[in-house]
């Protein structure tokens, strides 16, 4: 499983992402991928908010990339 | 294996599911996506009750995304 | 890996198809689905009977739902 | 990581089909799968001998499924 | 998780991509592939700055392969 | 994560790829394959030098099979 440390760049990053509210392209291993806002993360998952849709929440096991979209 | 720890936001999340069992969409890192009701969950699973069936297990190393249907 | 701990649900609900000799249908990652009887689990698979046929041992790494069939 | 414990039982099921030279068929999680004698095991990788051909390894973690030819 | 030491061959290895400003192609375990610029790596992603675009996050779980491109 | 423990079988097997710069046919979970010789491996990944080309990292967790080309 992912490291789940504040201090890795990488999480710094999706904090970037939740605090400017940045509409995000997330990229599955599926090679399907959906867009929205990252609501928070935590060690397993992230919750992300799709146009007009609840919330979704994302396995980082399944998570190929994340861009700005 | 994902860590289930039940103050992780993302164990709450399926905790609030199974509470006000709400009818969820559980999409696998195959792409094929299952409905129905979760019933509990524990650090490998989590177990559905899909219309008309009995349980069924899902590994939570399985589940790309759970977003409510 | 999943964690093997017998008192878990997950493990519990296997153990119940392996005591009830249920027909189960076992749905791996591949999207290839196969049905028999669980004859045994550990930490790293499960032994199933597929109809007329030997044991086949089937890794939990690999599986991505178990329901009866 | 699959767990390698010599006391368990898919850890001794292997090392049955390694004692009997049993042929088996091994399925991959890409769908793939081939045919051959298993020379060894260890935490990693199961070593195959296919027909007519020099060994191969297998990683554990590519692997669906195990059955005797 | 793949181990962050920077002791290790393939960390150095992306270290010098990085250095070098190399641009690389980092193919998917989804059978997509991306190329770019690496611009820095952690235990959980590399950052990459693919042409013309914003920083993509890309989780080292979903790598295959990294080759200079 | 596989074990990077050099009394292993299969870092031995992988050792001696190395040593006699046999040429290798390395198969993904993505059932790509590519060809090539092993110039080193470490706990993440493998670096092979593919025909004409340079250096390529092959994360260990994305490989389903490697045997002699």
């Amino acid at each position: 499983m992912p490291t789940f440390n504040t201090g890795l760049p990488s999480v710094r990053q999706i904090q970037a992402f939740i605090k400017d509210k940045k509409n995000v392209q997330v990229g599955l291993i599926t090679s399907q991928s959906t867009e929205g806002q990252i609501l928070w993360q935590d060690e397993n998952c992230i919750c992300i908010l799709e146009e007009g849709r609840e919330k979704t929440l994302i396995w980082l096991s399944a998570i190929a990339y994340i861009k700005a979209a």
